[in-house]
């Protein structure tokens, strides 16, 4: 296709022929892949459920044993508290379930806490929730390999000493699997969600029974507490802390926020269904635990899990039953690391495209998902497990708070949405970047909830804060201000370098009327003579420098250069203290200082390729020390002319 | 000045005013030397001892120890034979020292090894006593070293832990002490040189009249020893052993012939003089301290020094006298080492423009001394004191083999030196590279005296092959023939290139008559027209190439470029695979398919240029890697147009 007009430019289109080639990565990763394999499947509820929730749901897994590890310093008083304090978690969920179904419906193409809030309620705003998210992602992976971990040292013990290189070994293995490019397919995430839904069920349902028959006992054997200051008194300040470590049974709520485009039409109806079906096993999961683990006694400990505990009590020891569990519990935890290798690249790749976070996020790479925010989330999660040394206790007061932070901006920016929408005008419909607003009758209702919701969750954060603050909270405080600044940086560096490129208002500079060359020798032969030959097509003024550092080499130059210059000027410059680099630089510097504004100054280089690997260690290599010396001068331009000798 | 010729090519010399910048470099080595700074000044006999002399004389510091080494299996009947073996030693050196004083003589510019194979034995021999030298000098700065921190441990016993780190430490030292470039002015060297000779002779003449005397006993309390299998019986082949072990005190002896320049007219008649004074003091120190370690029983250790136990019973005990001998005996063997740093930089200095080693061997630094070869020496010497723990008595197998092989090629060199006089015509002169062959009389003589030494050199060499073989010198044996593989490798590298290069035979192509550019674009913006512009001053055919991910951009792309473009024409490449580099190599490589001979190919690349360094993270850097990838095309320009954005 070629396609002429006036001003006579001539546009042509191509198809490439290349075909990518094998090397270590695509057996690592997989062929890649043409844009136009991009999947564009639906699912349903049913998949929906299993796809999203694992996040959710496997935080049930380490939600009770951390409140038991704050209420532990009361003594065997702690399990009189563990179940209202679920309570009230469940209560939280409820509102915080409510608000977001109201989301979902006003953001059928995705509505997560970085879009919501951009907005709604500006750049600073969304890039807090994008950082709170991004870290709260980060942790995720952290804590859910950990706890995934913890299952299995409990299961077996002798694993416990290499819990770290296990969790960092998962990480990777995950990273890579998600190099590949999982297709959501739903099926793959179906069977273990189903699986650890019912064995879960299935261990509270049993111990409900055996515990009001009578028949259930204490956990035998239990791991020895880790706590030093036991018996300390009750304060307000202790349940809170406990609450706060509760809370973390609340990650991953909003993930079917952020993929409602995944979801069969009518999208946003079948979203909603499954946010509220997903609350509701969450809730009624977390309960079960909590009662059984206060019933059992379970004891928080890093080498036996209170899951482990409640499942070995309930099914009289290690048998089939006790497996099942423990199996279901890591897989489902492994897989709730696997959601945030899908949602942080997603999340930094909008990031990216918006300006705060480097463009290289946004580009997709050779199997279609973003590898560079998977690489990157993998490696810091490696980093964050083994300063952690994966310990879930060390990790949870850093987890959380980055979650309620975007709860919160999520709904104060719902609420000024609906503000928005009670001051349109009665049928009239407003385009934003993320939704359309539609004038509704009922926003005030709507509004109250999510408002209800933000005071709740934003209440949670003080606590979070408050009560974790010197336990690891005050990192998040600061890691949160700092990722906010560092987008904001970037964002301004992209905005000026777009207004400083911008054709408009350019007029175009006057055409190049001199154009002067430089060619640094090194000596007289066929490589320099091929350099001159070359800038000869380009321009008359040409000089050659040669740098001396040796007399009776340069009248050698001096003399052979009569022979072969072709008539350009010859610049020996001498060099006392035997440097190469310095009296070129200033030669040309002295150049550049009286150049004109139509003037062009071209360093011509003559560069010697070699063709062995070894070679390079033979030559002083000028050309490529002088490209870097000269890259940072304004509008001169190096050109290597190339002489491979072979 | 400047100079117009015939063919109108002007050539001008200048003077930079360049003046080097201070660094952290300039504070570690001292500011920068103009060229004009190099030393000329020469010295007499007594400074020459004292210069040239520290590697020789430092070596009966470990000799004897080395000899008692291999004997001490005899048990005490081992110290009948140490003196007998000192003799042979000193008969050898004698022979030695003749055939280097008809060296001296014949090779006024210097005489070493190298030179002399070089001159009369051709290029093969003349790389392989390269290669004993290099490797000789690396040991002796090992050695050397490693026998000064054995005395420092013998003297304060408690160092023995840290030895390997000292003599780490002071080969860095050393290494940055000749990085600061020391002028070879003698009275450096001569008071520590002399300060050793006086002291030593003093603990000999005083340990002799001791003995004699009646006075002397054995040494009290000597370490234990470290042999395991005593008792075994005596054999040739351990006295040869042990012999070869001896030999090591010759090493150092060729020095002067390498240093005559540095001599005082009429240098080789004052060079010739101080080879055998130092012949004569090393001949008697070596007699006396085999005969005192014999007299007092020494034990050979890796925890005290012989040297260290002669003085301790010589003075009845750590006095003032032991003190002095010990630190005497310290100084000059890191003197020693520092003679290496002198040699080894040298030698491959006219290794490297003789185009055996890379090129900038030859190069003198920033302090006029060749610094490369320093560091290269200072960091072989480290790796192997690490690898050998410090040890002499690991080293010594490795050492000394290298030494006799230099010897004997020398020597053979020589004797087909003097048979090439004695076929001249009389009164003939003829100039070789390193000297002038004028006609002798007594010729036969003097070959003979040199036939001798390389006789007898060359048995020793097969003597320390074959009793040595096992212990170390087997890897002697590979690395010589290695390195003298790679210098021919070098040599044939650097003479291809050469000859690729010389203009001998060489037409003058045709000039270029068309010249084709190809702007690989990312965008329309005004980095990308700057490139254009400056692309219009060297040629009219010009096509930009854009890669294309994403239709809709593309399309933008178009569009701008119909009002920007300037005529010119735009190919967009569709990219399946959302790769940039490969599709645009693709294209280039079909254009550079269909080039005629007088048709040159430029690829213009408009390069971001960041102004800081973080920015560099937030762009693909297309240019650069752009760069890499056509880097071994055969005459394909690349040639960037910086934009940068301030």
């Amino acid at each position: 296709m070629s396609n002429e007009d006036e001003l006579g430019t001539t546009v042509l289109k191509r198809k490439t022929k290349y075909q990518p080639r094998h090397s270590w990565q695509t057996w690592l990763i997989g062929r890649p892949l043409p844009t136009s394999d991009a999947p564009h499947q639906t699912i349903g509820k049913f998949l929906g459920l299993a796809v999203f929730s694992s996040d959710a749901l496997s935080s049930v897994a380490y939600a009770t044993q951390e409140m038991l590890v704050i209420l532990a310093v009361l003594g065997a008083s702690a399990y009189q508290f563990v179940f209202p304090l679920s309570l009230a978690i469940v209560f939280l969920l409820a509102i915080v379930t409510l608000s977001y179904e109201q989301t979902i419906h006003a953001y059928p193409n995705g509505g997560g806490s970085y879009i919501v809030s951009r907005d709604n309620l500006g750049e600073i705003p969304a890039q807090v929730a994008g950082a709170a998210l991004l870290v709260d992602y980060l942790l995720t992976v952290a804590v859910s390999v950990s706890s995934g971990v913890a299952q299995i040292v409990s299961a077996a013990p002798s694993l416990y000493p290499y819990r770290v290189l296990i969790s960092v070994g998962l990480v990777l293995f995950i990273m890579v699997v998600n190099l590949r490019g999982v297709k959501e397919s739903g099926i793959v995430f179906a069977f273990p969600t189903y699986f650890f839904i019912i064995t879960m069920f299935l261990t509270i349902g049993a111990g409900l029974v055996r515990s009001f028959t009578g028949a259930l006992g204490q956990v035998s054997a239990p791991p020895s507490l880790e706590v030093h200051q036991i018996g300390q008194s009750l304060s307000i300040f202790l349940l809170l802390r406990a609450f706060s470590s509760g809370t973390s049974a609340m990650t991953g709520v909003e993930a079917i926020s952020n993929g409602i485009p995944a979801f069969r039409e009518p999208r946003t109806k079948n979203a909603g269904a499954t946010l509220i079906i997903m609350a509701c096993i969450l809730g009624s999961m977390l309960l079960g635990i909590s009662f059984l683990a206060s019933f059992v006694h379970a004891v928080p400990s890093e080498t036996e899990t209170v899951i482990s505990q409640i499942a070995r009590t309930t099914f009289n020891g290690r048998g089939v039953f006790y497996w099942f569990t423990m199996i279901a519990t890591t897989v489902i935890l492994i897989m709730a690391a696997n959601t945030s290798f899908a949602d942080f690249p997603r999340l930094s790749a909008i990031m990216a495209s918006d300006g705060f976070l480097p463009r290289q996020l946004a580009y997709r790479g050779s199997r279609l998902v973003y590898s560079r925010g998977i690489v990157s989330l993998g490696i810091l999660a490696s980093i964050l497990i083994v300063i952690f040394q994966a310990s879930v206790t060390r990790l949870i007061p850093l987890y959380a708070i980055g979650v309620f932070l975007s709860f919160t901006l999520s709904q104060l920016g719902m609420v000024h949405r609906w503000w928005k929408i009670g001051h349109l005008k009665p049928g009239e419909e407003r385009k934003e970047r993320g939704s359309i607003l539609t004038s509704q009758r009922n926003w005030k209702i709507k509004l109250a909830i999510n408002g209800l919701g933000a005071i709740i969750t934003s209440i949670v954060v003080v606590i979070f804060a408050t009560t974790k603050f010197s336990e690891g909270a005050w990192l998040v405080t600061i890691i949160i201000p700092l990722a906010v600044l560092a987008f904001s940086r970037i964002h301004r560096h992209y905005r000026n370098l777009a207004k400083k490129l911008s054709l408009e208002n350019f007029g175009s500079p006057p055409p190049i009327s001199r154009h002067r060359i430089i060619i640094p020798i090194g000596g007289v032969h066929r490589g320099t003579l091929q350099a001159l030959r070359y800038a000869k097509t380009i321009s008359d003024d040409i000089t050659a420098v040669y740098v001396s550092l040796d007399p009776i080499e340069a009248e050698k130059v001096r003399q052979k250069w009569e022979i072969w210059g072709m008539g350009c000027r010859l610049v020996i410059l001498d060099s006392p203290f035997r440097l190469f680099i310095e009296p070129l630089l200033e030669y040309i510097d002295e150049i550049d200082k009286r150049r004109q504004p139509n003037e062009a100054i071209t360093i011509v280089v003559p560069e010697f390729i070699p063709c062995h690997f070894w070679n390079r260690f033979l030559h002083a290599r000028t050309a490529s020390v002088l490209r870097q010396a000269l890259m940072f001068r304004k509008e001169i331009v190096v050109t290597s002319v190339p002489y491979l000798v072979d």
